[in-house]
């Protein structure tokens, strides 16, 4: 059921066997498992996940490619909903490991919040990443565009950014130097943009010189276009330039603040995990955009599966097998 | 596009990128992936993927749970075809590996077969498997049931025989020991079949009284039900037996036999991979039901893509990043 102020009491003594955190597709996909599993499972979303953001999924197995991410949530939820999984709209502050059981410390509410804790034997750590943007000072400007031809994601995207006038927007020279020459493979019409954030160093610019690629390091003070498709930017000093397409890669936010306290193995900003998506601890595991791996929405809701298949074997076998009481009694 | 025996000579000189063999979930998603990422590919399908039969996809999220798995196919191949990828409908005989190239030769058509080779860098084995039924002289009553009441798959279907009269149909001693006890976590109410094909040992048989699961050794004469809906079996002795669903365990089959020529490393009748789905050699992935794994719809669909994702890669990086021309030409 849906969980909100008034109805969470009653699952104030609740132990579920798995608390998910995050409501996106890994999520969704892992809660769908658990509860035909017919364990007990909480999902715990502060909504807005990535793929909410994506005007057209274009590479979803069974989806038509113009699906919005939203809808792929929406029905996630539904199907979530009809084998009876809790969902609670709200912010997990911490996850304190108790030994046999995991508390989790939730912030219900923006306004008058109160701070609920539910306990589980497993966590499933699903709350993504979110993409750093373009800090624009009016960040509208920036929205307007996201998500339809602004892009966030090569993977996804590269397809209908093939041979365009493409900017890409750096957060770090890292950044240029991981992404650029990949995106290549797509279109070599780039221009780089680094807002003036960071200095380019000689080596690369000279790489960059050598492949045509153009740098632009004047800020910007706006995107151009309407109707949610940008044609070009505008510079702080007037310049216009034009574009038919772009690609951010200012870095990542990692959703997982609220593991602080519980040392995993990391690479990068992402949580290793094993095949089954199990963290370095026995009853953590993460994924989809969190682990190390593809972040792809797919591979998030392969994850999901994987991740509950391995908790409903563990529960399992700690239950062992159920007899037909009535024939035991038959034959005494 | 669609080959067919009248324009598969156009493809005769292209070396694909790819060629996927099998075009269930898993081949599906990774030719989606592999023409969104600008490589050529082909899928070779001989029809009826595993989840052709599913007449209710029961835990993929994005789809309502009643959609039949023959929805979830072909939405995928009009997505793969809309990204302008070929497909041939065949049978793939046999795969060499030719060194920088694989020869994939297929059987096309049923009558007045004809023998192509289609030539590709790196192959995607996504053949899958398919389960074993019980083998009755009429084999039409059991596809009456099979995919409806009567289910192979546990984790697809267990949480539709929570708590239900279950017939389990076992191949094997081994199928029992490692299924019945995982089965009674959704259902404790089993009567084992196994339709005279084997012994049990009596340490088992101790071992299901103590249990309380019923054992029955005669030969199945056919199914009881109508209108899809099993309610029971019949013996060839006349018995009736009442059921309200049923899990057949007899093996499977595995469409691995074009590789046969190839050493890979396997367990059991699955091939090894690894976290992208590679297999012991470089050029050759598998994904799907025929690697080690979760046999899940949902999870093929994401293989699809890791594997797809990794070839993209390799080839990319042989190709180097592509140039902005008119920019080169400008500074000379």
């Amino acid at each position: 059921m849906k969980l909100t102020k008034k109805n969470l009491e009653e699952r104030r003594d609740r132990v579920y066997d798995a608390i998910v955190i995050g409501g996106g597709a890994g999520g969704l996909s892992a809660g769908i498992y658990l509860q035909r599993y017919r364990l007990s499972s909480l999902i715990i979303d502060k909504g807005k996940a990535r793929s909410f953001w994506m005007q057209e999924l274009h590479n979803y197995l069974g989806l038509p490619p113009d699906t919005p991410g939203r809808v792929l949530l929406k029905r996630g939820e539904q199907h979530y909903e009809s084998v009876n999984g809790d969902m609670l709209n709200g912010y997990v502050e911490e996850v304190v490991d108790e030994g046999e059981t995991f508390a989790v410390r939730v912030k219900v509410g923006r306004q008058n919040s109160i701070y609920p804790t539910f306990r589980a034997k497993y966590i499933i750590a699903a709350s993504g990443i979110i993409d750093n943007l373009v800090p624009l000072e009016d960040m509208r400007n920036v929205f307007e565009y996201a998500g339809y031809n602004l892009h966030v994601c090569m993977v996804c995207d590269g397809y209908e950014m093939a041979d365009k006038q493409c900017g890409f927007f750096a957060g770090s020279e890292a950044s240029i130097e991981e992404m650029v020459f990949n995106l290549s493979w797509f279109t070599p019409y780039i221009t780089i943009f680094t807002h003036g954030l960071f200095e380019v160093s000689e080596p690369l610019r000279q790489e960059l010189r050598e492949h045509g690629y153009r740098l632009v390091e004047t800020p910007i003070k706006q995107f151009l276009g309407e109707n949610h498709r940008m044609t070009g930017v505008e510079l702080v000093d007037g310049t216009e330039i034009g574009l038919e397409t772009g690609l951010i890669s200012m870095g990542s936010t990692y959703h997982n603040t609220y593991l602080k306290n519980i040392p995993l193995e990391m690479k990068g900003g992402y949580l290793i995990t094993d095949k089954m998506g199990r963290t370095s601890h026995p009853r953590i595991f993460a994924i989809g955009d969190l682990k190390v791996g593809l972040n792809q929405v797919v591979v998030a809701a392969g994850d999901g599966a994987l991740a509950a298949t391995q908790i409903w074997r563990e529960i399992r076998r700690d239950r062992g097998p159920r007899r037909w009481e009535e024939n035991l009694s038959a034959s005494v």
